[in-house]
């Protein structure tokens, strides 16, 4: 795993959280996180591969901060009618090896960008489905789980674990475009980010093998809120206190817990089932 | 990835498949595939980690063929009271490492095993689910794949990719355990093999984005065969006629592709729910 914890790491000069106003927290709890620069987009990001950048240059909203091609991926770009959005760099494959590894795909392409902007609470209330990640960390999981929370319409994922930009290379690759579609939103207090979708009206409903109802079985309402745990250690203790319930995902054979992108869409499933999204 | 394509390597001598006579093939497509020897378990098998080789050693069905045990995972094991079933040599972490490299989490434990025997036709057409694997390589994904099977009481994962055994030891640890719970069946020719699931009772859907009818929405029975393509090139011409049925997995959102596994385990809930085996 070639990610770092940079919760303690002092955000760059010049980077504020999704355009807001830099202001400092009180740091004692009383000022929400969703309004503070305590919620912010993870980044910054690096983007390879034909799908990501191609998707990444099509986003309005994503800022390009540099962008290197190959001749043969300019060409391709330019057949598909893809606006480069700022002036490329042309390199050869090796360049780009370099900055990657030896075995990343990248097909030509590699951009460096801005995380999204954070969508703010009063967007997310209005309806859906949010994902809360407590402390998933790799970076091929929080891809696929992106990539699914895409395909569910999922308004956010809301998460403890910053990326390196190097992890999040990975990330976007895994997520196959859909980085540019489901903004993260990074909150160091995962508890209190819970107590405010709680507070906002949402649903929050913690996910464990150990869960009190089967999620399949529970009445779920809109806006609603799945927190999953990282493996092996599951939720926190205060991310389940914090969760309205907490329920498992019934299955029929030996094995009661699942990969956890797999269990992700499972409940993405489940959620847009009940909340009538599916139609 | 460090996998090879293995379908042209000659078999070690002496390991015939599942036991049965290693009579030679008439290679003339009048054989039925499952009857041959071309219908062999995945192996041999190298497993490490706690929960993968704990389980192994607990299974009675699996032939250990050497265990590697550090001090502290052998102390582990008497107090769990697992048995050994051959003698461990004793190792420093380090002698494991070598072998596996650094990144492995081997806490201690490394074994080289035989594949479990596969199932015969007749058992796997009583009922439920099987799944088929239509070029899937990637031993992260097919290790998940194998862990939500296992989930959902799959009979058997029927697939054309050999591993090495490099590659099994990495799907094993992905999956937890439950390579000892869902018996591996290796075939040289999928179509063949499909079209005796076909033969034998089996209703055979093949998953596609573009498939003509919704999973959700068909009318499934058991014996239910799943049939997933690889990522990006999907299910092959072949593989796609063979099937009955090509369902796609209707999602709400912008995305309509998933990572493999988190389809796999999506049509195996649908399956299971409208075959009522979730109950």
């Amino acid at each position: 795993m070639s990610e770092r914890d940079s919760r303690f790491r002092p955000r760059p000069p010049g980077r504020s959280a999704g355009g807001r106003p830099n202001t400092k927290s009180g740091g004692k709890g009383g000022r929400p996180v969703w309004r503070d620069h305590e919620a912010r987009p993870d980044g910054p990001v690096i983007l390879y591969g034909w799908h990501t950048v191609a998707a990444a240059l099509n986003n309005p909203s994503r800022t390009i901060r540099k962008l290197l091609l190959t001749e043969n991926a300019a060409r391709r770009l330019a057949e598909e009618n893809i606006d480069t959005r700022v002036t490329p760099e042309m390199v050869r494959p090796q360049q780009i090896d370099q900055r990657l590894g030896p075995d990343a795909v990248h097909q030509g392409l590699f951009a460096e960008a801005d995380p999204l902007p954070a969508p703010d609470m009063a967007t997310l209330a209005h309806g859906g489905m949010v994902l809360v990640l407590d402390q998933i960390t790799d970076p091929h999981n929080v891809g696929a789980i992106l990539r699914s929370a895409a395909a569910f319409g999922v308004n956010a994922i809301v998460t403890t674990a910053r990326h390196s930009p190097e992890a999040t290379g990975v990330l976007a690759k895994a997520a196959s475009g859909a980085l540019e579609l489901v903004p993260f939103v990074t909150v160091q207090n995962l508890a209190r980010a819970l107590t405010e979708l709680n507070e906002a009206g949402f649903m929050t409903v913690g996910l464990d093998s150990a869960g009190e109802s089967n999620l399949a079985a529970l009445a779920l309402k809109a806006p609603l809120a799945l927190v999953l745990g990282a493996e092996g250690k599951g939720l926190r203790q205060l991310t389940r206190q914090t969760c309205q319930t907490v329920a498992r995902l019934d299955m029929p054979g030996e094995i009661k817990s699942l990969n956890v992108s797999n269990a992700a869409v499972l409940a993405l499933y489940i959620g847009a089932s009940k909340l009538g999204l599916m139609a």
